[in-house]
Order: C-alpha cells, then structure tokens, then sequence
C-alpha cells in the first residue's frame, strides 16, 4: 500500500515523506519501497537523515547509490561519512568514478572544487552550430551530463575562450561559426572559490551555469544554478542560526550535536552576564538605598540589547551580501548613528515620562538619559563588532551577538547606575 | 575618465558602484557616463537607490528604460512609485507593453503574476524537433525573449501539456515529435502564489524555468531562476532581520524609514520590559533586604533570553523552509524539550556552583533551579509563539521575538526572586 502511494511522487517529495517520519519508521518505509528508493531520493535527503541511513547500509549497497549519482551529488553524499567507512565505498567503486570524488574530496569543504560538478559539455571553437548540434545527438560518442544549459568552448588546452546559451545555439542557422556565436566574456569561477561567493556571483550576474578552472586555468567542472540555489539559501539563512548561537540549527540535527552547540554560547553568555552583575554590584549600596534602581535598571538594559541587536542584523546581512566595503563603513556607522539618536530620543522621552510620574522627576531624567547613551552605543558596537570580526577574517555572524550583549547590558547598568549615584540618588 | 573606467564592466558591476556613492554623488556619476546608463543598470539598482534616481528623471525618460526591459524588471522599477508618478509613466509608454505592466501590477506585490516574465516560449504538440528549431531561428517572425532554458507544450486552448529542456531538444534528431521529447509532468506555479513557496518549489524540485498558469490554467508567463534566486536569498535573509525587529534592514533605505520600522519593535520592547519591572516590583522588600538578589536576576533572564532565541531561530528556519508541519511539531517540540534539560542543567550546576561559592549554598541552590526552570521554558516558548504564528497565519519571524523574550524575562526574575523568597531569602 505504501508503495502505490509513494510510486507516482518526485524524489524530492519521498524524500521530504522520510524527514516528516520518525527516525524508527524511516527503515520500515525503506522496507516497503526499495526499488523507489533511487539514488536521486538519497541524495534530497537531508544531511542527518541521509547519513544515519547510509550508516545502516552495506559498502556495495552505497557504492552503487553512488554510482548512480553525478560527482556533485555523489559527493555529498559521502563527504560526512567516517574515514573508514568512505574508503570501504571508494573501494567498491569503479576506477574512474572513484578518481572524480576522489579528487573532489581533495578539495576543502564549502569550495567550488569540493562542489562542483565534472560532467558537463565543452567543445573546440572551430566548430559550426551544425558540428556542435551533430555532435550533441552522437549520443554513443559521448558521456554528457543529462541537462546542461551551456556549452563552453575550450582552446587546445582546454582554458575557456568562450560560453554558449543553449537557446543562442537553437537560434542560429547551421553553418554559423560557434565562435561568432559564443560570448568571450565569461564569469570562471577558480576551484578554491567560497561556496558563499559562488553564491554572490550566480546571484550578481544571474548566472544559470558557470565554468570552474583550476589553478592553471583549465576548465575543471561546472557550477549549476539548481546546486546554487540551495548554497544560495543556507548561507542566507544561517546567520540567523549563528547570531542566535543554535550552531547548525537544523531540525533533524541528533540532539547531542544540538546540545554541544549550543550549550558553549549558553556558557559564553553566562560569562558575560557576571561582568554585567559585576557591575551592579559596585552599586549594590545605592540600591539598597533605593530599591527603585533594582526595579529599573533591567530595562535600560534590554531596550540597548534590542537596538544593538538590530543594527548588527542590518551589518552582519551587508556584509553577507558584500554591501558593505571598506569604502562605505564610514558612512554606514554615521547612517546608524543618526538611527539611533532619533531612537534614543523617542525611547528615552517615552520611558522617562513613565518614571517622573510613577517615581520622582529626578529617576525620570536618569532612566532617560542612561536610555539615550546606551542606545547609541548599541548602535556602535552593532556597526563596530561585526566590521571588526569581518576584517579580521572571522564570521561576523558567529561571534558578534556575545561581544554586543556584552557591551550592552553593561553598559545599560553602568549608565543608568552611574548616573543614579552621581545625581545622588540612592545615596 | 569615469566613462573609460566602468565601460567595461557588467551592468551589475556599475549598478554597485553608485550602491558605494554617496547619495550627492551618484547624479555626477551618472551625468559623466549617460550612454552606459542602460536599463540593465537600472534595474541591478538597489530598490532605495533606483527609487532616488528615477524619481529625479521625466517620466518620458522613464518610460524609455523601463521599455527597454523584460517585463518583469519593468515592473520591479515602477511598482515603488508614487501612483501619480506611475500613470505619467505608463501614460508614455506603447499600449501594448503599458498592458503588460498594467496586468502585472493588477497582482498583489510578491505573488508569481506580479514577479513573472510575460515572454517565453510556447509551441503546439503537433511540432517536430525539427519545426521547433526551424520556429526559432526564424528571429523576424517571433518575439522571443533574449534567453530562455525550456519550450513549453501548449494545447490549443493555451494550457500547458509538458516541457522539453533545450539540452533534450538539442540532443534528439530532427524527425522527433515533440511529444516523444517533452516531459508531461512539470511544476506549474499558479499566479497568485507567494513567491517564498515559488522559491520553495524552484529549491526543491531543481527548477531552471517553470510555467504560470492563471486561475483558469492557461499559460500566462514563466519564472526564471536568475529572479528566484534573489527571492530565495531575501527570504532566506529576511528573518534574521525580522526577528531583530530591523525591518526591511537595507543598509540604503531612508534614515526616516530605518526609524519608523526599528522603534516601533523598541517601544514594544519598552512594554515587555515594564511587565518584567513589575514583576521585579512585587520582590521590592526581599532584594531591600538581600541584595544579592538585584546582582544576580539579570543572570537568569539573560541566559533564558538566550536559550529561547535559539530554539526561536531554528523554528523559524523550519517553518520557512517547510519542514516543520503538523506531522512533525511535536517530535520538534519532544527535541527541543531535552535540548533544554541538557543545556539546563549544564548552565544551572555552573551558575549554581558560583554563586554557592561566592555567596551562600542556598542561594546557590536557589539560581540554579530558577535557571532550570527558565531554559525549559525558554525552549517551550521558542517552539510554541513561532508555531502558533504560524497556525495564525502571522509570519512567524515578525513578532515572535517580543513575545519569546517577554516570557524568558518574565519567567527568569519570577523565578529566582520567587524561589528566593520561598526559601526564606530577603525575608
Ligand atoms: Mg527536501
Ligand atoms: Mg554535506
Ligand atoms: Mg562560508
Ligand atoms: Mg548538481
Ligand atoms: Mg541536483
Ligand atoms: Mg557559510
Ligand atoms: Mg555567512
Ligand atoms: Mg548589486
Ligand atoms: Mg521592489
Ligand atoms: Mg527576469
Ligand atoms: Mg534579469
Ligand atoms: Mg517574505
Ligand atoms: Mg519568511
């Protein structure tokens, strides 16, 4: 019965069908359809559940899934595995496959060499559109990838010299020549490339495919947009994942992966957290006095978390995106700047206001005037942190939220307690 | 010199540049280099920065870039105006690509009608490979678009029967029916679908191209990749925004707008952390007596905001990426729940024992199960607001926040100052 529900869906969807299952019922439907069970669903399968599946399976078996696959997606579906177990696969794989993920495995993770894909179409430049179209259908001569979307000409030496659209081909008669055809100008993505920067640049020039070299320039592989377009999603959306500190933040993650990620941002924001009760309690005397400063202080603090965190989600998304450059920081700390006095000022009435009324007047400047200071320094350290991050070669995304808060609720107690006491508040 | 300098670079490269100008600068930029000013350039534009320059043109010269264009980037570049602005633009444009425009902008903003092209590349059934490539290289007859990966099938009422990929129609030879190529099955995006689940689908299902079809099934446009790529990236980029409560976030949007979207989430804050203050409020005599107290709540409603805005995160990513459901929120929930014991406990023997050393074992005693209590609720709080946002049809990344860090502040000072209490503390 399974069986006839799943046959008429797409991979992706059995896929998606095993991840909604609990990790015990997913063998069981393994079970029940094996021969739907093709490499295309193995390789849509997320990361966590693939790789607990692939565990249960033997070496051949895997080899074989693998097999099936092009060398991107096969890639990527050893890549996690324990050294043991993927030298046991490599070993049940032809030679010549086994040298493709071999040489991908060669690659750092998150690169374009580790990435890309090795099947794609590239021809001399002598050719007519008549040749290449001939040569296309021969489909005995060649080994081509089942869908592509542009055919790259290559010198001698195999360096490109020029990319074809499909649909610039379809539209041109026969005896043309591919070289009057082609574009020169090309984007050529280096094997050492950041997966985030292959993203900004299919992204930038809408790129549908692109040629990746090697260090000498020859034409090693190609990036496709449909494997783009997931990097495309998961560097955009772990910042929100990393700020956050839950680490990998993903779904089916196995709990003690979840846990060790995020019990250290836990335990680092604990250590920032003392420094903030250091600092009340240099003022514990004045709050004994005044019971009200205790009451208080919290939302001073809070109020300068929230703005810093919103300026440092603006900065981390800028330079994320590459919007933000040496040539504009200066500009963009002034544009904060100017943010945070308006926010300052509308906060710091609002709450002042409320503490004249229901305190004294006095409470009602101090509370006003610590809101307005540690706003605005919310606001550098939202801009400061993470461009400081940024230019020394570190995520801005992974640290930043523990050096703002830091500097935030500190600053939020020492502002608004400082203030208190040197007014003469609280004794 | 400024002209010699950007001639040869890509219309996405000249549309940075000005995005790196100061805002007085750009209209020398563009004086100095008019003929390189293409649509193209226009429509790479950061959405402030084209608003700012267009708003400075006629609408004659308006009219001229936005004719200029595929439909689609016409629609981009106008649907921001002024309507006043926008009528004397359509006003000067050709009655047939003012219609086209003026059916696009009849959608609501981020639905497939207003965000598809209006050109591709539709065939009858009844065509061999060989007609089809006859149709387009025959350029005069047709107005085809400058780039296309994918014919579509059409009956004669214009309703979709398959796709053929243009490598497919490449690769098979002349005498081939069309319908021996194409594939039957194919995603069709209905024209009121939001384009997160157009992104969605483009991710899931490794689309270059796909159909629209209007409520009636007909075919009425298509959505490229080269656009859902940047729909995947905003969306994918947009939540860490949303939950700081940064609003749109871009980093040239008007100081007045940055203002009005990021106070209003500051002012909500205000209201969250007065609950949290009267909560405070309520303990006045116990800390008067032992204030020990006022140094270390801020501990435990620091590292529960903390631990609510992980799980907060990783559910919203969940959500937006469609793999939580109702299928599976519970086990989400079930996974969330021992997250939290684990990261509980952890944080609470370490605060526990601090405190016990540095103050009294009691009090020691006391953090340590305040902090237990509030991560547990953090976690609950962290899966159950986004959830039921969501079940409300709110965007989940909205709001989510106040409310997580509401509960998180609210809970971490009711329990610590409560328990301190009830073990006899501060009287
Ligand atoms: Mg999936
Ligand atoms: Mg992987
Ligand atoms: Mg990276
Ligand atoms: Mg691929
Ligand atoms: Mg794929
Ligand atoms: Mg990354
Ligand atoms: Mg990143
Ligand atoms: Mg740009
Ligand atoms: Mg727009
Ligand atoms: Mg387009
Ligand atoms: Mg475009
Ligand atoms: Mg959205
Ligand atoms: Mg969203």
């Amino acid at each position: 019965r399974a069986y006839a529900l799943v046959e008429p869906l797409h991979p992706a969807d059995v896929a998606d069908l095993f991840e909604l299952l609990d990790a015990e019922q997913r063998p069981l439907l393994a079970a029940a359809i094996t021969d739907l069970m093709s490499g295309d669903v193995i390789a849509e399968l997320n990361d966590h559940v693939r790789d607990d599946m692939i565990e249960a399976l033997a070496p051949e078996a895997v080899a074989e899934i693998v097999e099936q696959l092009e060398t991107d997606d096969a890639v990527q579906l050893i890549e996690d595995l324990e050294p043991a177990e993927q030298a046991a696969i490599l070993a049940e794989m032809e030679p010549e496959d086994r040298a493709a993920i071999e040489s991908a495995l060669a690659y750092p993770e998150e690169t374009a060499g580790r990435l890309m894909s090795r099947e794609f179409v590239a021809v001399p430049e002598h050719l007519t559109v008549g040749d290449l179209i001939d040569y296309l259908r021969d489909a005995n001569a060649v080994h081509l990838p089942t869908e592509f979307w542009e055919v790259f000409v290559v010198d001698p030496a195999h360096h490109p010299v020029g990319t074809c659209q499909l649909s610039w081909i379809l539209r041109t008669p026969r005896n043309i020549a591919l070289s009057d055809v082609m574009k020169r100008d090309q984007t050529l993505i280096p094997v050492t490339m950041d997966q985030e920067e292959v993203g900004n640049m299919f992204q930038k020039y809408a790129l549908i495919s692109a040629a990746v070299v090697d260090e000498s320039g020859r034409l090693v592989g190609q990036m496709t947009v449909d494997d783009v377009v997931h990097i495309i999603s998961e560097e955009a959306g772990e910042d929100v994942l990393l700020l956050s500190g839950a680490g990998d933040g993903d779904i089916n993650e196995p709990i003690r992966d979840a846990y060790t990620a995020r019990v250290r941002w836990l335990i680092a924001n604990l250590g920032t957290a003392v420094v903030a009760s250091a600092i009340i309690a240099m003022f514990g005397a004045a709050i004994e006095e005044l019971v009200a400063l205790a009451v208080l202080m919290p939302i001073v603090a809070s109020i300068g978390g929230n703005a810093g965190t919103q300026t440092m989600a603006v900065t981390v998304r800028a330079i994320a995106m590459n919007q933000l450059t040496r040539a504009n920081t200066r500009r963009m700390l002034w544009r904060e700047m100017r943010v945070a006095l308006l926010n300052g000022a509308t906060v710091a009435v609002l709450i002042g206001l409320a503490v004249a009324v229901l305190f004294t007047t006095q409470l009602g400047g101090v509370i006003a005037a610590a809101m307005m200071i540690n706003i605005v320094v919310a606001g550098l350290a939202g801009v400061v942190v993470p461009v400081l991050f940024e230019r020394l070669d570190q995520d801005p995304a992974v640290a930043s939220s523990v050096f703002v808060t830091m500097i935030t609720d500190s600053m939020g107690f020492l502002a608004f307690l400082g203030l208190a006491v040197a007014a003469g508040l609280g004794g």
